[in-house]
């Protein structure tokens, strides 16, 4: 099976927003197996967005439509989806009803033309509902081809993909499978898998030394990624079943996850998070944490609660950004911050030994510094930040880093350290799992 | 005149990356005037690079492409781009010597038969100097169309459009113009300019009622966008000159902010966060704020802190995640936990009081919830969210929410909510300036 991935939003066009759907779509199309050899961006225009539909139809099987579902006027897609297949678009009392419950959930008021716009389904699509939107996904069957239309939101693409087109799609590629197989071909089905191995602390170049030999192999593929504080490494095999691809990327995981040098560094696999894995962390040695933040605002909090089931062992965050909630909160002598500064490796170590203190945690991670763009010195610059650690048997540390100039990288590569830091400190007794 | 970008790599037909370059591509085109109507992705394949090129002529005047110019044999688009041109490449020995140095500088070795492929040019071609890497941007002129070759990262394809592409097209632009414009046409040169106009609180549809007589004009045009608990008008204006395009988008802007529906929710333009809107009104009341967040983990304090200055009237934020927190830091009753809940009116009310009083800030926020997945009740359900305020001289407030299933997405609505909240209690001393 081949698919297409249409974009429709004049504001891609302007270069206004990131394209993100259509690697996220891409990434899901080739993990079913299903191959792509195009894709199209293409603006709030009937005209032109039948043009692009009528092209991907002739040459895909499958064509993903993200975008143009909302209930206003420039919203076209589904109209021009009906006229381009031949369909009529029908009323849906059901849905209609489901779309004003969420809008009264949400205290939305209900505009009555807009839930009669979005509640119209082409004849015989089958619904694929939005638990977060208004706009349900629809999935089209008409002449041999399919076209899925989503609606264009990240937050409210992504769940109807991973609820209800995959499971729909693997049914799809299971019944049209069997008997197609084995050769290449645009009508062969090969299966890819992929996993992901996350290193913190190292490098890439220092990451991309340790598993060199494998980098070169055709089979599976090892590919480095960097993202903020972390190097990714990207383990994908293509095979003929799935089960084989599967072996394949697992064995060259657990041989990355032997390897000496990168080890000590590996904190989880795939989706996993660095604020997840101090959790494990954590759990497994039956501690609470309390964070102190001055520079990063409520980041690191931010972060460690993106995790569910947090409060296990997340007990507090004193967020001081003034020197008096400093003092008050976290006990930090006021002739320290005189003689050191609110910047300072004394202040730093106060804060997380402060925060001990104040909640009783097992542990504390403290971080002050200066975001920027002003605030800086000759002697501290725009980039300075102190990050400290107190608690779980150990002596108290502290760390002096330079993370740029940039406010907003300041604070995410702040906020990321103490974790590593955190995650180190809490020590050896992690498994990732494989 | 009319411009396509096409971007070349089968890392993105498989998601492995994210199209950053389409986008930037896209806004330096929409700055210069140039109209786009499709966008196009093809993988590193000869025949479909061919297709996607003769499409890509066929409709626009200028095609822009990216990708595919390394040293290795799975880059293809020079010779892709000749064959459908009918250009031959040839060898530029001036350029082989800078591709020498460049590698020399970089302690690389130096592949006589990579050296050799990435300087091969097409005959009449325009060489831009890559400042970072070993493929130039190359500017091809044939048959009354433009096509434009640039290499795939993005730190080299950035510099060369900015330095080299930026100021030829300009000049293009400029030698085509005269003569033409004021018709149409492809041939003539027009500008653009946009700005958001950005309304909190109202949904999408009453925005767009608000403004439906505006959305029907042809220049400027006015789209609405839909982001989290915000909604967005882009005004945009098309004219021959720049000051034109720019005069006419300040004057629909204007006639929106004057529209009585939408006046009191208009929070800021174009960048402008709520988080910044909030700085400006605690700024203009000279009053400080203090936050209180159970659920959302630290994301109020973040996006706060996000804003340059925010020290100024930010002074902390206590995330309080366990009850022992709410009740040693924000003094909230144990009877008032025990009786209503950790997520209640009467624990919101008490947070934002505790917090206004431990503080000594002039206002205060404060928010308790479910996140989810688990932990809520037929009751209580997940998504349940209280917001308190308290302070800035009016009675204190709590509001109830149902923000849905998904643990982020309740977080990311709560969080921005009570920035609104906070926003429309600081009442009226802000003046969008237009």
């Amino acid at each position: 099976m081949i698919g297409e991935i249409i974009s429709v939003g004049t504001e891609l066009l302007l270069g206004q927003i990131t394209n993100t759907n259509a690697r996220f779509l891409a990434e899901r199309l080739a993990e079913l197996g299903i191959d792509s050899y195009y894709q199209q961006v293409v603006g709030d225009n009937r005209e032109r967005l039948a043009a692009a539909l009528r092209l991907a139809l002739a040459r895909s099987d499958l064509v993903v439509v993200g975008g143009g579902l909302g209930p206003t006027e420039d919203d076209l897609t589904k109209e021009t989806v009906c006229e381009v297949l031949g369909l009529r678009l029908l009323p849906d009392p059901a849905l209609a009803g489901e779309i004003r419950g969420v809008l009264h959930r949400r205290r939305s008021q209900v505009v009555d033309a807009a839930v009669a716009k979005q509640s119209l389904v082409p004849e015989g699509a089958v619904v694929l509902p939005n638990p977060v939107g208004t706009a349900p996904g629809l999935f089209v069957s008409a002449g041999g081809k399919y076209v899925v239309l989503l609606p264009g939101p990240p937050q409210e693409l992504e769940p109807i993909v991973r609820r209800h087109l995959i499971p729909l799609l693997e049914d799809l590629l299971g019944r049209t499978a069997p008997g197609s197989s084995g050769e290449g071909g645009s009508g062969g089905r090969s299966f890819l898998f992929s996993r992901i191995v996350k290193v913190c602390y190292l490098g890439e170049p220092q990451v991309e030394e340790a598993v060199r030999d494998l980098i070169h192999c055709p089979n599976p593929t090892v590919a480095p990624y960097v993202s903020i504080g972390e190097t990714h490494l990207r383990v994908t095999a293509k095979a003929g079943r799935a089960e084989e691809a599967r072996s394949l990327v697992e064995a060259t995981v657990a041989e990355i996850c032997r390897r000496e040098a990168l080890r000590p560094y590996i904190f989880g696999l795939d989706d996993d998070t660095i604020a997840l894995a101090c959790g494990r962390r954590l759990t497994a040695r039956g501690l609470t944490l309390a964070v102190a933040e001055s520079l990063t605002g409520g980041l690191v909090g931010h972060l460690l609660t993106e995790v569910p089931g947090a409060s296990r062992y997340f007990d507090r965050d004193l967020v001081v950004y003034s020197n008096q909630a400093k003092t008050s909160l976290l006990g930090v002598p006021p002739e320290v911050l005189a003689e050191h500064g609110a910047v300072s490796e004394q202040t730093a170590v106060a804060m997380a030994r402060g925060a001990l203190a104040a909640s009783g945690a097992g542990v504390a991670v403290a971080l002050t510094g200066i975001a920027g763009p002003t605030g800086g010195t000759a002697e501290k610059p725009v980039g300075l930040v102190y990050i400290a650690l107190s608690g779980a048997g150990q002596p108290d540390e502290c760390h002096r880093y330079m993370f740029g100039q940039d406010r907003r990288l300041v604070k995410q590569r702040a906020a990321h350290r103490a974790l590593v830091l955190l995650w180190l400190r809490l020590g050896d007794h992690d498994v990732v799992r494989v």
